[in-house]
């Protein structure tokens, strides 16, 4: 019996508005996936869609119905699987990756082991995680910065037009280690300027500091920058990485950006074996695809799984973020179940 | 309780002398090691010693105790473990690498599941295998193709002085599809002078040329040759991928270079990635080491895995290559089990 694929619409409501250098919104609708094999077992994933990576809410509810008709019968064959749903329809990474979450939380449940304990992985190795300060009012900033007083490290959002206000805004309230992600809002010029106003706040490391394919730009911020610079948009998948080499040190993998699981192992593997560091993010999704992130975290270096912390409300349980630390549910496959 | 590691010394003798351009012989002494948890389930690894890369039955003998201290309780932490025994003993990529495989073999068989099947592949995608012809006589080579007429590739060791010659003998039998491998017998000219002559007897890819670090060596090659070409003795772990690129077309994976399953995996991922093919090769070993390698031959373009087939008898029955065609056993683990 083939496998089966059904879907659900989340509703997800961030706690404040979330705003980054492109705009930004405080209502997010994803798309739970569901499927079910022969036995009864059920695995699950999220499809969060960013139009930034040329999807929407539609572009996933068109492409899912695709994917299902390839699944096949065996749900172990992930590599086979996962190719066939690249054959059957390119790009469209987030509708993608929730059909290899999905599998992926069937083939571990069916094992009897947390995806991370199948995987190899020790889930006390997971670090800990950033917090994101969204770019808002003076007054608003200092009110989400002491809403996140349990995390150690906030990660704020840069590349507007009041860069430096921010950064002072934060400073007057929190001394903590600061990151920064200015999301392609700089040149490689202003970037290369701001180095020394990130140094003076005591920024730890800056991600994403110009436009995706501006590698001259990152070449030129690396040769001035004292902290590790980091490629988000500019790393899609693993494919990307070897023009990044000396370009930057690390990437960042979001399932969203490179469709399959296997595929974010494998930018790990190639990452390390280029000397980079490796960092996690994700989009404003729900408890179900922060938690299929978190179960590869023991292997990387930074962690930005903040996307179900800013919920107002979380339709699941599965990893936790409180107090910073990554925490992978021990459950069979990812150990998420509904609130 | 700590995971306990035993071991068994296995006497292996090939049909005929085995040799190639660093020289030969016809008896192999190989150490299979036996891993045990709580529960009694018990993964099997073989350890393959070459001694041009350092490694002895002696210098396995004396590994193996050391990486037995560091099993830890839980064989399922694979990643850390891994970690633990290149920390207490690196290289010796032979002795650590049967602890790898006797842990994969653990995992698998407690998952219920092929080892194949455990990494998501499907054992049906596995390709066919070159059967090796050794260096020998010329009646002999003629023996040797004539008994190997079940297989439909066949892999020739040249880079001695009578490579010529060789190639004459083996076309006098046969019209076969031939690989080459000169495991470092020439040098960049040589080589280079070869091509036409390879080309003229229509083998089809060529192996490892020059001495592992003659790069400089493998590009004059790559710049003339209308074959692949491959990197073996150059390419012992996924570090050595990267400066591979451009000079090479592909890379053999050796588990007994490499030292571990999970970095032939990662190797996998980074080869791919630069657009490289792949390719498996083995050492003369037993059925027990041969079927490690067979369950990730899903992945690979090139497979030579006659280890075993190259043995007048085999303690081990496991993944075959009768035909010429890999076969991975479908049992829990590796699916190995004794003659």
């Amino acid at each position: 019996m083939p496998l089966t694929l059904s879907t659900e619409l989340l509703e997800l409501r961030t706690r404040h508005p979330f705003i980054i250098a492109r705009g930004g919104q405080s209502e997010y609708r994803t798309v739970m996936v569901k499927i079910t094999d022969d036995d009864g077992h059920e695995g699950w994933g999220e499809a969060a869609a960013t139009r930034f990576y040329g999807e929407t809410l539609d572009t996933v509810q068109a492409a899912l119905p695709r994917y299902a008709d390839v699944l096949g019968d065996d749900p172990q064959q992930l590599e086979a699987i996962e190719a066939r749903l690249e054959a059957a329809l390119g790009r469209n990474a987030a509708a993608r990756v929730a059909v290899s979450v999905a599998l992926h939380d069937l083939v571990a449940k069916r094992a009897g082991l947390s995806l991370c304990r199948y995987w190899g992985l020790d889930p006390a190795a997971a670090p800990q995680s950033t917090f994101t300060i969204g770019m808002d009012t003076a007054e608003m900033v200092r009110t989400k910065v002491l809403e996140a007083s349990d995390y150690p490290v906030l990660k704020i959002k840069l590349g507007g037009d009041r860069d430096r206000e921010l950064l002072e805004t934060i400073r007057s309230v929190t001394d903590r280690e600061l990151r920064v992600d200015a999301n392609c809002g700089w040149t490689g010029p202003q970037a290369v300027a701001m180095l020394p106003v990130l140094e003076e706040f005591g920024v730890t490391l800056l991600e994403q500091p110009v436009a995706p394919h501006d590698l001259e730009g990152f070449r030129r911020i690396r040769r001035h920058a004292r902290i590790p610079v980091i490629a988000d948009e500019s790393c899609v998948t693993a494919r990307d990485i070897p023009a990044l080499v000396g370009a930057v040190d690390g990437i960042n993998i979001k399932l969203a950006k490179c469709g399959s699981l296997r595929e974010a192992l494998r930018m790990i593997a190639v990452a390390r074996t280029h000397g980079m560091m490796v960092m996690v993010g994700c989009m404003i999704e729900s408890s179900l695809g922060i938690t299929a992130a978190a179960h590869f975290t023991p292997l990387v270096d930074v962690v930005d799984l903040d996307g179900a912390a800013l919920l107002s409300q979380d339709p699941f349980v599965g990893a936790t973020i409180d107090g910073g630390q990554v925490r992978i549910p021990d459950g069979a496959g990812l150990g998420v179940s509904r609130r």
